[in-house]
């Protein structure tokens, strides 16, 4: 059947996700595994949030609501936006998908950062897009440079704010400018799936510029700071014109019953998550202590998760703390060749990252 | 936006799901519901597997196995195939989609029946497909019909087996014969929603097709027998070849962990989805019976629903029964004007539809 599928579809590297725990202790015979590799809330959800799960799962023999109907309500009155201005998906990625589902055609161009969130260029190119990859300067967007590269082509710019994998952020002066100088028929698509962890005045309010800039979609999810990533769950924020065309490409069911009750649970339980972001910080600033003692080099981020340049190389560092059983990412694959990425864990597994990394490297 | 998204999906008029429970409490101030418009399982899940489910729940931080490995392995034995030929989808529906994405481009053909389950045609037109809908023949498929509209254009041959909404089959020896006769390259999505409840000796093994014909992929789902609708799981089955295709367009994390669990132990729970079954063919036999008493006519089914001729204009019987608290499914829309969708609920559901339909029609 290889010969009558699109061609394009052999084109393009699939996506290879961080190995769960159970797979690294099956195959590696260990009994311990830590897994630092996923930006994963390293807790499961708070007991609020599991008493919601236990209650809907009685009633999975009904469909969900393709509607979404009480989670769509709480998340709008904390947003501050229509219901309407609401669109759900299996995961913050189904939306990239959709997004580019809906706007790019075979020969279409695709902004992204290099390196940046694997999947925009993945979905670009099962759809045919031609892909600019703009690198980072000193591990920041390089907004001009990416603006260079917009031709008549040019269907969306993904912005992944912050990013995945340097954890920096464009702030609110550079991404207004950006959108006030470019076209306004090119979907802005600002992934904010980290937006949780950001402590930063200068970030962007990104969801009060939907109302001025009608080419904008902001994504988020309740996969990191909120706990649910095996649930999935995501959700886009944009003008009723955007959310209405993607909403024709949405399975009716995208959204399991289960996560929208643990989600609605989320957004209820605002001292649990509090909680969890003020350890991410304390952590983070060990983890930035521990690496400088060693001698390593990191990049300041405003997410769960640092790039460490290990100075030497990557995928052996990675491979040999895999079998000490601690997973990390590998960034060789996205060409940072001497660097891991590592998400910020429990204080237990982030001392044990740092004793193994100290063996490892010695 | 809308002058950059593609054309076509402006074309397609979208998916009207059955309206949720909740809704229709919500909306029409009533106390009790009883919904027969989906098709679910009337009862909850299995003890075992709520239990199975709740003990997932603590983990939901951690993103799911993209590989479904225990899944795999469970069904993989279960239906002697290899693991490399399952694939897992968000529902079959996700399945359904990927299939066309990965084989339709515009002005490709796609042949269904008419009617039929809505998202076959739907999702075909979403990617440009031009629909050839062949009429069920006294609502059975009509295959001669259908070989006759292929052209070299045709990519896809949908046939529901049973379909839905008319609650028939193709029977094993017809399904050979048109396989036999159809170009090799042609796709034949052999959808078994309702495989469990069918129980005939005629029905095709369609798996054990899947190695002679490389061109055939059968998918069934947990969302009905089993009742996890709530949860989105379906499967694919094929020859590897062609769920390597579509795998490369499957999301990475797809299918939540929650569902993957809740299905394991489906799979292990034999004793409770017999019972199940039992009681639909007994449960069937006292509503065909409550039909023919009320004068109305209906398509003897081989699943859990029954297409019911009201031999009144439907849309309006259907908008009656919901003022009363009963949400059947209206085939006006399908093309079946007199005609209701009726899913076999539990005992009392069943009492309760009839009464209500013996009110509203007198």
């Amino acid at each position: 059947m290889k010969h009558i599928a699109k061609k394009r579809i052999f084109e393009v590297e699939p996506y290879r996700p961080g190995k769960p725990i159970a797979e690294v202790k099956r195959e590696l015979k260990l009994s311990k595994v830590i897994k630092l590799a996923s930006n994963e809330n390293p807790y499961g959800p708070a007991s609020s949030v599991l008493k919601a799960m236990i209650q809907e799962a009685g009633l999975v023999n009904r469909y969900p609501d393709g509607g979404c109907f009480y989670l769509r309500q709480a998340l709008a009155k904390k947003l501050s936006v229509g219901g309407e201005n609401l669109i759900f998906g299996n995961g913050s990625d189904e939306i990239i998908v959709m997004a580019i589902r809906a706007f790019v055609s075979q020969g279409d161009e695709v902004i992204i950062a290099k390196p940046s969130f694997l999947i925009y260029d993945i979905a670009a190119r099962l759809e045919g897009a031609v892909i600019k990859a703009v690198p980072l300067k000193n591990f920041y967007y390089d907004l001009d440079g990416m603006k260079r590269e917009i031709t008549p082509k040019t269907k969306i710019v993904f912005i992944g704010n912050p990013d995945n994998p340097a954890g920096t952020f464009v702030n609110e002066k550079n991404l207004v400018d950006f959108l006030k100088k470019i076209r306004k028929d090119i979907l802005v698509f600002i992934d904010e799936a980290y937006f949780e962890f950001v402590n930063d005045k200068s970030y962007p309010d990104a969801i009060r510029l939907i109302k001025k800039y009608k080419n904008v979609i902001v994504t988020r999810t309740f996969s990191k700071m909120y706990g649910l990533a095996g649930l999935r769950l995501g959700y886009g924020i944009a003008d009723v014109d955007v959310i209405s065309i993607l909403n024709r490409l949405r399975e009716p069911f995208n959204v399991n019953s289960i996560a929208q009750a643990a989600a609605v649970a989320c957004l209820n339980d605002k001292t649990y998550y509090r909680r969890i972001g003020r350890e991410v910080v304390v952590e983070r600033t060990k983890l930035y202590r521990e690496l400088k003692k060693m001698g390593l080099g990191y990049v300041e981020t405003a997410t769960n998760f640092i790039l460490v340049d290990v100075k030497n190389d990557s995928t052996m560092v990675a491979n040999q703390l895999l079998k000490k059983g601690v997973i990390v990412r590998d960034m060789a694959f996205w060409g940072l060749r001497n660097y891991l990425r590592v998400s910020i864990g429990t204080p237990s597994e982030n001392a044990a990252f740092v004793r193994t990394l100290k063996t490892v490297l010695s």
